[in-house]
């Protein structure tokens, strides 16, 4: 067996390995991932708070939810995504091979590349499922998701990340976008901003939830469901990042030119993981006494969001920029979350879980932050092949990258926006995308679901299991 | 060192880590996975909900059921398990070495190999668990799983896995049942089956728990724990699944044929893991679908259990099927799933996790699923050095591996039947099966272990502390 | 490519994915792993229990103390920690390279080593926060995670997992303690001790939660939060000990002596995931049968806590024992916790967690185990290069581990002691160790970070959102 062909199968192992790490964790971790998930609003239903209790009534929504994008993308994506993203030989704009699988694998592909691919197309879905959440019917759910993992996604992907994408750093041809490229590492436009912006044009046609702004428009708290899950999710996305940026590499057994024996892929990817980590650390922190300062107490959702933030942002340049500049990155992070949330609040705009905000916001500073600090030794190593390529403007680059960077947020936002925002809007002219007022009022866990996720009910239990069910039964003070 | 050795390193670390991965996970999952796992029997204890509230009281027990599976499992699989099912030289039926891991690691085994089988046998002590939870006796659960780990579930494995079993489609001698041996590649069988048919005849044994039918034999809603725990479990579940599907290979680098040198094992690993998700995609989407029409509504709990029967559908088949095969695999799963259940429910069975009815039968059909789609390719390429293998009979494949195959399924439900059947059946002879009504109607958890899981309790407070603790102190009415 | 540099490589891939696996899960395990954590003195608060119900006021402080335990740890151990502990060339004493991974890697160390010993800093410090749970300041929070993991932890992993260590037993210079130096192979010694002894300090200084004994001194019940936390905690635990104890092994690569192919150092690495999970194993089960003599009755609890002594003892010596010896080192590690915990009771010693007596008792004798059981091939194979090494007493190797390992507990004790006593002492001087009994009373949530965890709370509710929020209106009758 040839040494390459060994190098391969190592590969082929990490990238596996990090697939059954992250694909459902990554999952499972944006079911629970911030507290607002999981909030109703509770201010309608006062009544039923009376005995100090607060019945999370939208949970198991959220949660069929999840399991059905995990399962909805993976079909789609298997059906058509991976084929519009990947399929080679192709244009710069769209792929056309690999439909369903066919003639797979390939010299160029095999079965553990699909599936990384697919953790990525589900992540996309899942940000933007956040922003809806709460207040959008269960069709729209299957809609939104099989349209963003079976097409919008794939397209994006395939501009940046395939080796015929017409903006990608490593395009085959070398014609490269102002001569550089975009370095998009780890997706915090491809998969980040993406979702954040469908999520975005989501929560904006669908408006508010019901009690997030009062009368006056002024906001109002609209309180979430365990702080032990959101922290337990947390830490669940933290592990799946490790999964996402050092994963990223497409293998590990590559020594970088006269360094020696000791420096090579293996320890990019380290370096990788350290970046990641000390831009959340950073993120968290400076949320923690940026929220204290301005809000005057501490927060652990605020704190998680901001960590989270943290990641989002360095997605994009995480191999590619040092340990040091990575802790600027978190701390800007930090406050383009801030003020993120104070735009959205001023706009009225709610989002239940910032995705927005954090994955959207934070995701387009990490593009910005990867064209100012990219080193030049760690370009020409990971993206090699093609020496003197640009670099981050700060680090002395030059402002090619930074231009690449710029034009990849636009197309990202006019592409997602074009495509998803119309989406949407038909949903919404439809009469699909947001529940009734009767329905959001009484927790739509009980309308749509036929159950409670959580064992709270009242003495008229048996309604909640006719098929029939009426409405008019579910009283929002003995729920 | 040799080619060969490093492949092997290579391999132990693919399976070490799939123990890393999967084993704790499981069983954490498997507490978790189905919400009635922590329903109690509410409907007799109405008047603890007036405050809209629900103790799910037999949490606790179910939790200790868990961990102390794995660490009985974990001692008895290392004294005898593990010598029963692989300890060669040996006959057809048991195996006679390593007992208590002497002579141990050999040439044809390494502590990895025991650690990933360890894991097997756990999942197949935690699955018929479900069957019996909340009215079994603590005892009941030491005994049976000591038996189960130590000595039923080794036999199985011995018979279809090892090199000497009668029945394994690798036997060293050559002789295989129907010129083909049973393909049963991650266990739908060997797990699946043995833990559900053994669930099947302890849950038959103790009968329904008290109110899950009326006094007419009609269903009765007992209420679950909460959704939330239900969707983490399915996708730690899932999470798991991706360690025991691929993870079943023996080897990484290995080339298949004159394909060249980007198709090898490293590829049918990876392709695993595709068929693994969209069988269980599949079987989700349908029972979204079906349950819909059947019932009316949505509902999570059962879009979880259809994707969990997907699963243990195509564990059997899993790397010598296409993924189109995959999808047809877990439509029949779902549909499977949901005749179980409505026989169950006919007849009065009750099985808090559906254990019997996802595992069994789900297993069950994913015998007969790989009897009916294994394509020859990939038979011939991972069961290699034996050209000319029988396959699926819809691939044209011929008759002699479904013939196989049906074998297994007799023989399994026999020896689980006769063996676990009897245990029970002693047990419940000796009054060591069901706790006694009282219990059953106060909640397991004040009686036998001394505290409450959730911290829901009344004002006499320190009651719950006492050793000689009085029954009749607890109040269904107050707690 | 050279086989040592492949070797080194797939090495990286097995330390790179522990740190994937273990980091965060550690981390969202050490929340949860006992129910004690996020109980309240609710004793004091029983009216808010009458309606049956039981609010876990501190939950979110503890949370959020984890969140920030790891991003502070991260920072500090980024800066300092790393290069105090392995900074080479350097001391016997303390290191003094790679501040801020400066001069990083290097041919001696990658990134992911870095990694990998981060985890085991936050670990320490992880263990810490157990002790002084539910009545600290935050502030405190923040200034002893950063001493500890940016130089009281480093100092001790210097001096024994350093090549400059003057007790390490793979000391570069040859010249080892007794001739032997200590063998704390995965850190019962440097990671538990070090975090139990800090803890103990800590609670120590502060004195019990009130209401945790009454005022004859009697032992209270703190009612603790949620059993299914308290198992899916452990089981997260459980599963981040092999990455731990499996994953201290720096090269996978290595065949040992004449011993044929089958059998080096992967081989080690299995063995030493079985005599972790035998020694969990016999440890829960004697803690379930010890207890079940000693108060009459089963407890989830201690099961867990049983089962983590057991894995926090068989953590310096898991890879140079055989598995009958972990079976005893588990047995008598059950007993060492249900001793300790009867001395603390005794002394009217409170530790939410039990961490002090779990990692700070159970790693003691672990580090005693050691030195009576090593056996002699597995230490010659292990720690190579110097034949003729000192094993365990019990199995004939004399008295000069033993000496060796009896200074290690003391030096360890005396140096945590020194440092981490004074530190809480001056924190406890300049009042910012303990919290006021007014919030002690309603609860850490309410007062410092301006939210509850979960949604329970009052009509009041407003009054949480404001900045300037007044004690007196947080009335525990009603919240």
């Amino acid at each position: 067996m040839s040494r390459e062909l060994l190098s391969t199968s190592v590969l082929a192992l990490l990238r596996f390995q990090t697939i059954l790490l992250t694909q459902p964790m990554l999952l499972t971790a944006l079911t629970f991932f911030s507290p607002p998930t999981l909030s109703s609003p509770c201010n309608l239903a006062l009544p039923c708070c009376v005995l100090g209790l607060y019945a999370p009534k939208n949970t198991m929504n959220i949660m069929l939810t999840n399991v059905l994008d995990a399962a909805t993308g993976g079909l789609f994506y298997y059906l058509f995504g991976f084929a519009f993203a990947f399929g080679s030989p192709s244009n710069g704009f769209i792929g056309r091979q690999f439909f369903g699988l066919e003639s797979f694998p390939s010299p160029s592909f095999d079965y553990g590349y699909f599936l990384y691919q697919w953790a990525f197309a589900i992540a996309a879905a899942g940000i933007t499922s956040g922003s809806i959440a709460e207040r959008t019917q269960f069709a729209s759910y299957l809609i939104y998701s099989s349209f963003l993992t079976g097409f919008v996604y794939p397209i994006v992907s395939h501009w940046f990340w395939s080796a015929d994408g017409w903006a990608s750093a490593g395009r085959a041809d070398g014609n490269l976008l102002f001569g550089s490229g975009v370095i998009d590492f780890a997706g915090s436009g491809v998969v980040h901003m993406v979702g954040g912006i469908a999520g975005l044009w989501g929560a904006l046609i669908e408006g508010p939830r019901m009690g997030r702004f009062d009368h006056e428009g002024k906001s109002m708290p609209l309180r979430g469901h365990s702080g032990t899950l959101v922290v337990l999710g947390t830490f669940l996305l933290w592990f799946g990042w490790y999964g996402f940026n050092p994963g990223s590499f497409l293998n590990i057994l590559r020594v970088y030119g006269d360094a020696g024996s000791y420096y090579g892929q293996w320890s990019a990817i380290g370096r990788t993981a350290v970046t990641t980590t000390l831009a959340g650390s950073s993120a968290a922190l400076t949320t923690l006494f940026g929220k204290r300062m301005l809000a005057g107490h501490w927060n652990v959702t605020d704190v998680c969001n901001g960590l989270l933030g943290g990641f989002a942002a360095i997605t994009s340049g995480c191999s590619v920029v040092d340990p040091w500049a990575a802790i600027v990155c978190g701390f800007v992070a930090a406050w383009v979350l801030i003020g993120c949330n104070k735009l959205a609040e001023k706009f009225h705009y709610d989002d239940p879980l910032e995705a927005a905000q954090l994955h959207g916001g934070c995701g387009a500073w990490g593009i910005i932050f990867t064209a100012l600090f990219a080193k030049e030794t760690y370009v020409n190593e990971i993206y090699s092949g093609r020496p003197g390529r640009p670099y981050g403007l700060l680090m002395g680059g030059g402002g090619r990258l930074l231009s690449a960077h710029i034009v990849q947020i636009l197309v990202i936002t006019g592409w997602v926006s074009v495509t998803m925002g119309t989406l949407f809007w038909i949903l919404h002219k439809f009469k699909l995308l947001r529940i009734s007022a009767d329905e959001e009022m009484a927790g739509m866990d009980l309308t749509s679901h036929g159950g409670l996720a959580y064992a709270y009910y009242d003495e008229h239990d048996d309604a909640m299991q006719e098929k029939s069910f009426m409405m008019t039964r579910v009283d929002p003070q003995v729920v």
